[in-house]
């Protein structure tokens, strides 16, 4: 494509280009005459403005990042939605990178943000990020910055979290609840966050009903897929056969345990009441329904996104923005996989 | 935050402009002593090169746009997934925008994306969109262009495609050869080309093996969604109580179905056997197992960015491009709710 520029409009129609620029900016000053022919040669021409990512005036590129650890994700692809139609709103592009779950390409993804002039940055961090190097620069070059979800809790920044600790606590309260005695617990991966939150809330709640903590009854997901939850439900039934209750860190795992448990004829809630974490679309429509944790993803993105705008605005304005974190309200689903007759 | 120039290192080094510039660039007349000084002082200073979206040198902006119906739908984050990966890949980054299904969106979001001077588009078109004007402007632009799974036929550009007709033949006759007699569809909305092609394919499977098409058997949906395919499933076993086939649209819709044939005692597939397309991830983890019709989204989404990089390339080099189209292969997978004992 050969790009159109003013000098050849101006050059057509025999002005200047000071003119042409002003015509089609709608200057007063220049003719009704003159502006037609001026934007009518300009569309016959397909001429575009120059719009570079960085406007030269206002130093703005209208550009956000978004750095995920996996876009796949239900519960991220419902957040992207969330945040590139709040973007859409306030007239932001959204460039989105994954990371998947590892640093060494976070780190480079930050990198190209930084270079791409993105007027602010969001992020989830992988799971093997935590307060590095890269999340630094992000703050000490003052970019507008707001994690979500999986942060990073010594970075100073905005941060739109769920409380996974009392999360986790009530879902296991509720198993407990429903007359569970041996609970096993598939947990996330030993660095991030939110895995070590939900953990402890697991961990709390035993205790609150007098229930010694047994190390065995935890089972560590590397990649928390829906293959691990497969594995470790066959393993838990085979090494613990008394186990009566199962929390999984997320649906996906607890979807792999239900196919486990239903393709081997252990009924579910009966011999063994399952909650899963996140409140997956499919968590619904599955046999039996899954009972889980219901997370706010959408009002996650939509938080996350208006306070980087709040940000931007003050950057922009040269206006002091103190960094805040806005936590979000979780709420049980008690569903058929943990209704057990007590 | 205040942008680092060359001339602020270059004045604190008490050295040339020039000297900095090339320092930075490693060249060989610079001495080692000098270029330590710059760059570690450019380092301390949080120096980025200037970086616009648009190399003015190259014309290359490395950003490409992708414009999707709906960020949510597993077949669409499915692509995104792909393309994201390739483009990182290759040093793209990818600006996604979603049309939430309607043609005003799409129109404003490929006039941003033109404004925004991306080096190229990928799109898979809204329900409401065809060869329009938009769609026009950017092949009349020359701007690198490729259109997957949602695609106008008339436009001249690349493609990547499955054979829905071809594909939704496949399924119903798998439907006729368990012996389903009376089959009905849940068919997409009328405008999109892979809704009518599959609609084609149903007509055509009944037509081959002699039995007399009914439009009443034909629901038409108008979003697309579990809550449709709930709501036709009821109103097809009012109306026509004797249907022992459901040929879904896609898999969201066949899951509706299955939701409510289970809720309400209908046997799967004894009584209807049901068949989706698009083979979502949950199909496989439901209760009946659901068969569907498996479309290669990850493999779509690297071969639409690989021709739309090929063209790319072309568009750099001043080479003529010729567009091309793909089509991939399909798969039905017969699962356990269309597996009738004949």
């Amino acid at each position: 494509m050969k790009d159109i520029t003013l000098k050849e409009i101006a050059s057509k129609l025999g002005i200047s280009i000071t003119t042409v620029s002003k015509a089609l900016k709608n200057y007063p000053d220049v003719s009704e005459k003159t502006k037609k022919a001026v934007v009518e040669l300009a569309q016959k021409l397909h001429y575009t403005p120059n719009s570079f990512a960085v406007n030269l005036r206002t130093k703005e590129s209208k550009t956000i990042g978004l750095i995920i650890p996996e876009v796949m994700h239900h519960f991220f692809s419902n957040i992207i939605n969330a945040i590139i139609d709040e973007a859409e709103k306030n007239e932001y592009l959204v460039i989105i990178l994954q990371s998947n779950e590892t640093l060494a390409l976070e780190k480079k993804q930050v990198e190209l943000l930084i270079n791409k002039r993105v007027d602010g940055i969001l992020m989830s961090l992988s799971n093997e990020s935590n307060n590095d190097d890269h999340i630094k620069e992000i703050i000490e070059r003052n970019i507008p910055f707001v994690m979500f979800d999986k942060i990073s809790k010594l970075s100073k920044c905005s941060k739109v979290i769920i409380n996974d600790q009392k999360a986790a606590f009530n879902a296991v309260q509720h198993l407990i609840d429903s007359g569970c005695k041996k609970i096993a617990h598939i947990r996330g991966p030993l660095n991030p966050q939110n895995a070590i939150d939900r953990f402890i809330g697991y961990k709390k709640a035993l205790e609150k009903n007098n229930i010694p903590f047994d190390s065995k009854l935890v089972y560590t997901c590397e990649n928390v897929t829906f293959q691990e939850g497969v594995d470790f439900a066959k393993q838990i039934i085979e090494e613990h056969p008394d186990v009566d209750g199962i929390f999984a860190i997320t649906d996906l795992v607890a979807v792999g345990v239900l196919s486990h448990f239903n393709d081997n004829n252990i009924k579910i809630p009966e011999q063994v009441a399952v909650i899963g974490f996140s409140n997956w679309f499919m968590s619904q429509v599955l046999t039996p329904k899954l009972s889980t944790v219901d997370q706010p993803s959408h009002l996650m993105g939509v938080e996350a996104f208006n306070l980087l705008l709040e940000e931007m605005h003050c950057h922009k304005e040269g206006t002091t923005f103190t960094p805040r974190t806005i936590e979000l309200e979780t709420n049980t689903i008690i569903r058929e996989s943990s209704m057990r007759i007590r």
